[in-house]
């Protein structure tokens, strides 16, 4: 207690980790296998050679490896923008009056300003080993895309980008970042393939979710030769990649000498809050440490507060695999008046089995909320977060505002994933006061439900 | 030589300057002092108090502190994201194929997106100390205007922007971020001062110039009780807190055990140049180190590179004091078509007197030219650059790129000051080929020598 914790630490080079955590190694019960939808049966490692490059494909499917090397090209890459910075927050604990102290694990310091590039670059690296000759994605706010235009321009592979049509239309200029580094940009659903027409003829004007564009991308995946498709969350082998996130946290606050008590994220599809939290995850299963993990998700898509533990797709379009997971059902569609990202209908099956076992929990927020503490983290912080992110600040100021009123001084330590340069459209609506919350209904959510695939399992 | 240096090195809070370093206190011939524009007689500090804060017109007038202690408040504000990461461009330096080693010191890791927080700080610090209840300033690309709404939100000072209209109507999200920090942002020339009404009547259509936004804000400023003006640029006092950039980057280097052989920067009025290169050009005036200093300014506002060492207004509407600098002429309006900031027709008397006296050296470039190395830098780099900053990654390839030809391991140093996040329409245009360059004629520059004001000194 007597060492003066600076406000923002960086590990050095030399003591950035080079390995990532795979925590399925030590989970004492696996999530439920991806499964064949024609046949129901589990999927084999070759079954997904089709979709994903072959290292991702076995990355997918290994639940023994503990730790994987992170080739050197990776770590070259890693090098030019990490270690990221761990931020004591003073400032936000003094705003707030709090005994509890506040870490977080800031990610927005590059240009795709989100964690997002640590998978991007994994994934490019990889396809281009295998020599593939092009690559697809989807992209809902923004930050999925351009982390991997970025990473495919680095490594030299072509990349088409469907993007949400809702998000293209409101971030005129995330397309313009990607364009920077050569991607095709296309607005979901589109017209160029088969499942987007189907798709806009039974939802004519619909602006588009995740789960459209990720039917998509998959098909112009597996219908071009030398292509591949990449997802930027949800995937067991984006979790692992993100780990690097928890681990340099985890470090740095070793070299500090504290541990948190309560680990706090933002979930869409769990990308980050799977990375964050993988080695107090561990602490927590292997060496029974007293560690809080929650999940922050807005109150317009809460897969985890209000969804169904079951088999589903994981796309609108009924192309991909299905996953037990947390999900509304994969036709839902959120709010088009819901800002950002936090879009899709399921869950890392990961995060899934693991707050289906009762090792986390979750909460979740409505917009405006999250909008106030992102405006006042702003202002004390410095940094102009994203409305994804805003989830987590949110949720952290609540747990210090609790220790406030018991006096406890618990340790907090949350993600912020990126900053909210591209959120200006929802930052001016929260301004002009024109910005809307929504709660879909008990009847809106029983109609994804009803939906669900009927699988025995 | 044999230390590895890492792609990003930080010093540690307890290495950070505690003090600006004043570089007129070592300047062996002063700049010319500024001048009454009625009575043509050198100002005194009193003269300057009803435009800015006792403190900073103090700050202004003052050659001969050498140091000054930064106010704990400052640094209290500057830890949030400070230090800056001093950079080795690995990767661009592979791109390039040179022999040469290229550092640059990134300033863009905080909300406003560049260096301009550093001295919105200081001012708005001492203007809050001072009691004062409201301030005025002008922004042109919008950093400065970003990053004093920051600072006077973090005080609790409410702040007038008058925002250069071409950009007020290129950058909305610009104004979003701004509001976000509480500011009123209004386009300039406008309506609401005598003298915008004055420019507006001689030049209608006028897309506005950071020359014109600051005589509006200085009449704001002084006809409004409890209300003063702040600038982002040209004076000393700018320069004065902008030292630590130069201060953090040359403390690193000694770390690293390097010095740089040539440092580069981006001008427009000169304040990330002036505290960048402030201990490096301290090193050459008083120690006689062999260090070359190069401004790099767009070919569509060249005041080093072509325009006149003379007094002249420091604003369009006449109602500032002159300065001796080199100018373009204060009636000089730069091309609408001219991406980004360095719009200002003048240029900071230090750093003017600095160039009249051969200390150091300015090359301009046109904006294509500058945007393609913006690509090429985002592309190795991860960092999606300002275009402003670009001129200077411009000039940094170029030098490393002769040190391909030569041979030669130079050492250089360059100043990245921001990101470009909110210069997409700037890079769209450069993507569409619709970009264009503009070089003023030697008639057009003429029109603006003749009405610079008659002074015999």
């Amino acid at each position: 207690m007597s060492r003066k914790v600076p406000y923002r630490f960086y590990l050095t080079e030399d003591q950035m980790p080079t390995q990532w955590y795979n925590l399925r190694a030590d989970m004492k019960e696996q999530p439920d296998p991806l499964l064949n939808p024609a046949t129901l049966e589990p999927l084999k490692e070759e079954d997904l050679y089709p979709i994903f490059c072959k290292e991702l494909a076995h990355q997918e499917m290994d639940s023994k490896t503990r730790y994987y090397d992170i080739p050197e090209e990776i770590l070259g890459m890693y090098k030019i923008y990490r270690p990221s910075p761990l931020i004591r927050a003073y400032n936000l604990e003094k705003e707030l009056g709090t005994p509890a102290k506040i870490y977080y694990k800031f990610e927005g310091n590059n240009t795709s300003g989100s964690h997002k590039l640590n998978s991007a670059i994994a994934q490019a690296y990889y396809a281009k080993k295998q020599g593939l000759t092009s690559l697809t994605t989807e992209t809902g706010a923004g930050q999925w895309g351009t982390a991997l235009s970025e990473a495919c321009a680095y490594f030299g592979i072509p990349l088409t980008v469907f993007m949400v049509k809702c998000s293209f239309e409101q971030k005129p200029f995330r397309k313009a970042v990607m364009q920077t580094f050569d991607a095709d940009v296309i607005p979901s659903p589109s017209t160029t393939t088969q499942v987007g027409r189907k798709i806009l003829e039974e939802n004519p004007g619909t602006t588009g979710s995740l789960g459209c564009a990720i039917s998509e991308a998959v098909e112009k995946a597996t219908t071009t030769e030398g292509c591949r498709y990449v997802l930027g969350s949800v995937l067991n082998q984006v979790l692992l990649h993100q780990s690097i996130i928890g681990l340099e946290a985890k470090k740095a606050m070793e070299i500090l000498e504290e541990y948190p008590d309560v680990v706090i994220g933002c979930a869409g599809g769990g990308s980050n809050l799977g990375g964050l939290i993988s080695p107090f995850m561990r602490d927590k299963i292997v060496d029974g440490k007293d560690v809080r993990i929650v999940a922050v998700e807005p109150a317009s898509c809460p897969s985890f507060t209000r969804g169904k533990y079951a088999y589903d797709f994981c796309d609108t379009g009924k192309v991909t695999p299905m996953a037990k997971m947390y999900t509304l059902g994969c036709s839902f569609m959120p709010s088009a008046n819901h800002a950002g990202g936090l879009r899709y209908h399921g869950m890392s099956p990961i995060l899934s089995k693991l707050y289906h076992d009762g090792l986390m929990e979750a909460v979740s927020y409505e917009q405006t909320a999250v909008f106030e503490a992102a405006k006042l983290f702003a202002r004390v912080e410095t940094i102009l977060p994203a409305p994804e992110s805003s989830h987590a600040i949110k949720g952290a100021i609540d747990e210090a505002l609790r220790c406030k009123e018991t006096g406890e001084e618990k340790t907090i330590l949350f993600g912020l994933t990126g900053t909210g340069y591209f959120d200006m459209t929802a930052y001016s609506a929260f301004h002009d006061g024109t910005m809307k919350d929504y709660i879909p209904t008990d009847e809106e959510l029983e109609k994804g439900f009803e939906k669900l695939p009927k699988v025995d399992k």
